[in-house]
Order: C-alpha cells, then structure tokens, then sequence
C-alpha cells in the first residue's frame, strides 16, 4: 500500500462510513436513492500541467478524467461544478480559452455546468465535481474473485508514452507522428461511457486507469485479498506503441505503460462464465486472470514470471 | 459589476442555461427532482489562509463555509465531497490534524463525507462540494422587490474586523479579549441552517454574507434593477465591534463592517406584510428596504445619505 492510500485508510476511511461513499473504494459515490453517481478529480499547475498549457486542451481533460469516472461506475452524465483558481494577471483571457474549450465538450458529452467557485492564486488550481445519472443498477463492487477474467478497454500506454513525450519530445526513438499522436491521446483522453454501459450487470469491479494499470490492479488485488495474473503478449498495445517497443528498450518502455497513469480506459473483472456475453462488446481484452494469492504476477510470451520495479503512481 | 461578475456573467451563464443552476445566481444549484442542493467552494493558501494556521480549524472552516451555502438554501446537511492538495513534506500530520477538526464538525452538523481526490501541490488547496436536502421548497429566488424589506441575521462585521486581527493584532485600538473574540468568529463562522430553515416561504432572495454586505447587496440589486436603502443604526453589531467602533476612527471601521466578507450571516429580504411573521423568528435584524432606482444607498442616523468608496471583496 502506497502513502496516498495509508492516508486515505488512515484519516478518511473512518469519517467515510456510509452507504454512499463505497468505503471510499470506487470511482464515485453512489446516491443509491437519487440514482446518482458523484465524483470529483483536480489538475493542479506543475503538478498534472504547467501554465504553458492551452487551457482549452485543460478544460477538456478536466471535463474528460470526470467523465472517466462516470464511464467507470456505468453512468451518464448530467451536470458538473467547477471550482477554477487562478493568477490575476490574464484571468480574462485565460478563462475564455478554458470556457471555450469547455463549452465545445459539454455539447460532446451532453453535461450541463450547475454551478462553481472562482478564486485567486498564484498558481491555477482545477477542481471538478461531475454528477452521472444511472438507471437501475451502477458498478458499485470493488472486488473480484478467484478465476475471474480481468478485462481492459481500448489501448494500454498511449497516454503515459504521451506525458513522457509532452515532457521531452525526444525522451525515446519514435517518429514525430508516433510522439504527437501520443501526446494528443496524453492531453485529450476518452471516457469510456458506452462501454461503461455495455458491462453493466455483467462485471465484477470496474475502474479507470487513471494511476496505471499495475496501481489500479494492485488496489483489486488488496480489496479482494486475492493474486492478479497478467500476460504481457494480452495486453493491448497501438501501433504507435509498437512501434516504440521495437525502437527503444523493451522492458524500459513495459515500465512505463504498465505504470504510467492517464489512460483512462476502463479496468474490470468477470466470471468465465459471462465469455460469451463480454465477447459481443468491441474494443475490450481479457489481459489475465486472478488466483490465490496476492499482488501481481506478470507472464512474458514463454509464460515466465517478470518482476517490475515501480507499482504505479502514487502523490505522496 | 466587477471583475469576478464580469467572468462569470461572461463566460459561465451561457454554459449555465439550466433550470439547475439558478442561473448562477444563487448560493447553490438545485436538483429539484432529487430534492437536493448543491453548492462548491474552495479556499486556498495565502488567499484565505496562510500555512501556518492549524489545519483543525481549516478543516471546520472549510466545511462551514460551504454548509453556510446550505443554509442560505434552506436546506439541510447530507454530505460532501473533499478535495485536498498539499506539499509532500509533513503531508500526514497536517492532514491528521485537519481530519480531526472535520471529524468534529462532521458530528456537529450532521454531514457525511461520500469522496474526494488527493494530490501533492506546492500550495495547498482545498476545495469542497457539499450536499444538502430539501423537504418541498428551498431558498430558490434571486431577486426582491419595491418595498420589500431587508434583513439579516445575527451580528455583521465580526468576521472581517476577525480577519483585520489575525492579519496585524494591532491594527485598531480594541481589548485583547475583544480581538480574540473577532478572530474566533472570522475562523469558526456559524452557519445559520435553523434560521435558513424557519425563512422557507416567507422571503425573496437569501444568501450568505461570504463576500461583505455591499457586494452581496449590490448583486441583488443588479439581478433585481432596485435600489438598497440601508439604515446604517440598524445593522446588527456586536458589543466587540461596537468597542472598535468606539475607540477608533468611525467611517474607516465602518467600511471594514460594509465591505469585508466572511461572515457568513444571512442577507434576505421579505414583503412588508410578512413582518408579523418574521418578528416571530430570533436573531434576525431589519437593515433597510429596497425603493426603485439602482445601487445601494446607507442613511446615517439623520438620515444623511453617506458614501463609502470601496464596494465589497472581488477575487479580480
């Protein structure tokens, strides 16, 4: 378990202890009665951007990391408050990109803006609160069981290999249509909203992969007391991701799409039984399996057992 | 209108045309299908609060200052959503000891904590969402009338004569136990959630004094295109600031009163023919009336119109 998470069970878990927060466990907070799900994220400045930053790229992000998780938790989205502090010197100009930026997602998305706060700040602080509406049921487990089959949306990496490229454009071999490709799904992620839908009724736990696949994996395997079992060949990759595995050292690149956040894809289990059903829904891949045991086993093309160093991203 | 209006009636009421929002215009939104209030606010270091102030009465501020919004609905405590950014360096501590004052206020008031994010920042930054309910109606107009009187509740100018102390202990002639007294009530306020809920269909407008008397005056009046009249004798002070007053330069503390904010008194108003009912409710105060025209106008005891240059606290 990883600092920010001692934190969490340490000083929030005990004032947590409703219906409503999940045990603090899930993407969101379920409103079971209202049939709402509520979730808020921040971007701070030099923390997840820096001012250089085109704020209309930020406001879509921020919108998107929130519907992330709507998607996660199988909701559609409603409303959101935004909270935005920021330097005087440019406010004006700045906030009409961001609004802008804002504006054209929400018509993507279909979200309303019930309301917010506006402060100073020496530096820009962004907070969201988003609101998503669910029918009868939600994805309110957050554990898996033995034998179940673990399950990813889309792509894995092209995000973090993304935020490595927004860094330093040459940070790895890659062409320069690779490393802008990547940069643009680092900055302008997709909520996973119908594929969100799709699972409901027919999933264990699900989350987004916001903090890397191995924390996200790590957190279900510590809930659920139980081993995750992934094999690296499962794992889905773009081309662009393949392309710079080929290039660039192998196991330094793994690292980073294993542990690099910002993917925003979804993470989930389900019993073998429900094969049949899952292989009707595009753009998911079983990736693993879980056991007995704990922690995480990665399985290379020969089946042997591969140890990385990093587990994830963690604040403190 | 200034600048913080300017942004918000700029590029936040086009992306705000909602029934939930209010138009922006009120303490919170409201989900009036789900009986809920909503409402966001954040304070951040070195604009409401500096790091060595102790986080357990950061932690009760921060909490109150948003139920105060609750309160200004006419609703009551649910829960809240917490989001908290702050330096790696001592990060445990400070957020044990800020659970601990959340964790008492979460008793007081009855509120539960359904989520949040945590981050590192090189500032902190906190930003809260909170959750009221409703029974059938809540403080949702934003607007009075000709000849609807105004009132507020409690004592005003306690908080921002607080804040004056905290800043510069002796920045005014005043007893020691007089300044203490002040700062105490700028860092605890008391949210007036009883009296929000006995007002429930019998006022116009009500919100919280967050932002100082004038500026929240000067809003309605905008919103509503009428004129404050405001009877400087009738505002409710308290023994302490009326010692300040007394000791000190008279105008240069009443604009202190006028126009520093955080208070977090309520400011309504109500037609003259429900004055039977509301003199039946304790601790509140008739200040004035609103007349046709525009602005605000203070009448001193001679009923001398008196001009006060500043016009309440804008973030730009």
């Amino acid at each position: 378990m990883d600092k920010e998470q001692q934190i969490i069970r340490k000083y929030f878990y005990p004032l947590a202890n409703n219906e409503e927060s999940l045990e603090l466990k899930n993407d969101a907070a379920f409103l079971k009665k209202n049939k709402l799900v509520i979730s808020s994220d921040m971007m701070i400045e030099d923390q997840h951007f820096t001012k250089d930053n085109d704020p209309e790229i930020l406001a879509r992000k921020l919108l998107r990391i929130n519907i992330s998780d709507l998607a996660a938790m199988g909701a559609t989205p409603y409303g959101f408050f935004l909270n935005i502090a920021l330097p005087k010197k440019d406010a004006m100009n700045w906030i009409g990109r961001f609004s802008k930026g804002l504006c054209s997602d929400m018509q993507n998305f279909e979200i309303k803006l019930f309301g917010g706060d506006l402060s100073q700040s020496s530096k820009i602080f962004l907070s969201m609160t988003v609101l998503g509406k669910i029918k009868k049921h939600c994805h309110d487990v957050n554990f898996s069981k033995i034998d179940s089959d673990i399950y990813v949306t889309g792509n894995i990496g092209d995000a973090p290999l993304g935020f490595k490229f927004s860094k330093n454009f040459y940070f790895s071999k890659a062409s320069k249509k690779t490393k802008n490709k990547l940069i643009n799904k680092f900055q302008i992620p997709e909520p996973r909203l119908s594929i969100g839908l799709k699972l409901l009724n027919k999933v264990e736990f699900c989350t987004d992969i916001s903090d890397g696949l191995s924390r996200e994996l790590s957190q279900v395997s510590n809930n659920s007391n139980i081993q995750a079992n992934i094999f690296l060949d499962s794992i889905p990759l773009s081309t662009e991701v393949k392309e710079i595995l080929k290039l660039n050292d192998r196991n330094k690149i793994l690292e980073i799409i294993l542990n690099g956040g910002e993917d925003y894809e979804l993470l989930f289990s389900s019993s073998r039984a429900n094969r049949k059903k899952l292989n009707k829904i595009k753009n998911i891949s079983k990736i693993g399996f879980f056991s007995k045991g704990k922690g995480i086993n990665y399985y290379n093309t020969d089946g042997k057992k591969i140890d990385f160093k990093k587990s994830g991203f963690s604040h403190f």
